[in-house]
């Protein structure tokens, strides 16, 4: 590459504004084409009345999960459920999964047989089938793809741009714990690298570990939207963390959104954690991302279908301010909201 | 891990090798699944005539690629091609491709982008829609996951299974010039290495370096199948070299095969460049890997309907004796035909 010539690194871009200019002069030829790029998944119909809905991520060692302290069936079965929950983020049922991965000499294959078994449990809990992968190999560290497809009736689906003022924001579970989970990761693998003998103290902090470490995705929730007959009006994951999915949806939708602090669910745990590191468990339920959750809106009258089921949370509504997306703290004041989802490339990684 | 147990190295089995016992207790549970690992594609269908395929592959530099002497736009290209390949040699059509990437920060958003325009020229070039993806950083190094996906009517489907005793061995193109191209490649590198003043001479060399370089997937060739009718008893795409790949066939088939070393098809650069390297240019012909090309078998009288077709060489045919696959030399002496197809494991890459 010639010097002179100004280049612009990846970490002034991050991730999303990379993958739009990259992105932007895409064109769509094939009427099979229903959604491209720009939601969980992509949107596939051939002929008869089912669509097929794909999505594909890449989890890479050192950056996405560090083998450390990440078991590895354990991470076999968080590289499906990613995955899985992309699908369920567009209403859809996941039926396959593809694998790869790329390994060093330093694995064995014993090593990735306790992977697989991450993945068949994936599998069995979730009703889907491996179709396919690839193999090969890495000059250092692991490198996994999964692509994950389902189907789904084409009303069905729900994508990030039909929020309409007015409707509820709902999210499922409790937000945080994942990422309270890693700083505790985090935190005790620094303490056992200046003292090898001291033992991790795990009790009272099982739930933030699982949702890290073997996190689940809602395929439950689509089940009883499918059984109330709902069809929410925008649907999302929330894998970056809550700020950046409800901008995400606000954007694609032509809306804004207010959420209350007071409404967000945060696990007892999570809270814990978080002021025993000094941190306000706001902080963690708003911006920690990998708690796969579902984020969706629903007008009020369809919400009343499932107002009793306590797994779902309403958080805030829809509103007609296209540039205003607020966080309303307890005492009522409106913070905006911006995007701290985690960005791979802001952490500018250097060449080893 | 513990060191007592006897753990088992990746290069001792092999990429075949490992998938197998990685999957061999892999559970179908979806009726949507029409076919699983173990083809060039899996087979899918939700409803409707229409069947979706879907394949997939990841690039690893320093294993499939070396940036010393490949041009990022060619580099985009070929991992499109390679995985359009896949989705052909089921007879089917690729309609949408994902592309994943992750990247060390050595990589700028100059880089990226020239890797984006390959991918748009095969996605316009083969008439395919680029539909989603995912980008992260790595630590070290470029990977590159490509997912293709394709539809094809279930009776037109193609099978690594359906080889019959009888048929005639098809194989599209020519053999042997990607890898000659690859050694071509590797030797002006060393050249270079050791005097950077050296300008390599590329002339009459053009057509081997292409074909290593910038392959083409074969649609012309289903195209040409489609418009006479013809389905193959069994299909299968050279990635890996035609002994490998024949091999594949007979073993999923239950047959034998006799290839003819004197009908092998070898371009004139190819010859050339093997002569120059004192290598029998049989050797690249049937052990050389990444031509792409479409190997099939058909009926004799099926044969028939495109024998006037100058791209498509019949080199042998298929036997009912399943342990015997021969490739009979010039003088008539059978040699037995063994995988020395590429295995990445092979190379026993070290933790750098």
């Amino acid at each position: 590459m010639e010097q002179k010539k100004k280049f612009t690194e990846l970490w002034e871009l991050g991730e999303f504004r990379l993958i739009d200019l990259l992105t932007e002069n895409n064109k769509i030829r094939n009427k099979s084409t229903l959604m491209g790029i720009g939601d969980d998944a992509a949107v596939i119909r051939y002929d008869g009345q089912k669509t097929t809905v794909i999505t594909t991520d890449l989890l890479v060692e050192g950056i996405h999960f560090d083998l450390a302290y990440t078991p590895l069936k354990y991470l076999g079965y968080k590289a499906v459920i990613v995955n899985l929950s992309d699908v369920y983020a567009m209403n859809a049922l996941p039926r396959q999964i593809t694998f790869s991965f790329a390994v060093s000499n330093k694995f064995t294959y014993e090593a990735l047989k306790e992977i697989y078994e991450g993945i068949y449990q994936a599998c069995e809990q979730y009703n889907v089938d491996l179709v396919g992968g690839d193999s090969t190999s890495s000059r250092k560290g692991l490198f996994i793809s999964v692509t994950a497809i389902g189907e789904a009736q084409e009303k069905e689906l729900t994508f990030r741009s039909g929020a309409k003022p007015g409707d509820l924001i709902c999210v499922s579970g409790d937000l945080g714990g994942a990422y309270m989970g890693l700083l505790l990761l985090e935190r005790e693998k620094k303490i056992i690298k200046q003292n090898p003998q001291v033992q991790p103290d795990w009790e009272g902090k099982d739930y933030i570990l699982r949702r890290q470490l073997r996190p689940e995705a809602r395929g439950d929730i689509i089940e009883l939207l499918h059984d109330k007959n709902i069809v929410p009006n925008a649907m999302i994951d929330i894998s970056d963390g809550l700020s950046s999915e409800i901008l995400h949806i606000c954007q694609r939708s032509g809306v804004g959104a207010k959420i209350l602090e007071e409404r967000l669910p945060i696990h007892e745990q999570t809270k814990e954690m978080a002021l025993e590191m000094n941190l306000d468990p706001t902080i963690p339920a708003i911006n920690g991302g990998e708690d796969y959750e579902l984020l969706f809106t629903l007008p009020v009258d369809e919400f009343a279908k499932i107002k009793d089921y306590p797994d779902i949370h309403v958080i805030g509504n829809i509103t007609d301010k296209p540039t205003e997306v607020n966080l309303i703290m307890r005492d009522g004041t409106p913070i905006p909201i911006t995007a701290q989802g985690w960005n791979s490339y802001d952490e500018r990684p250097f060449e080893e």
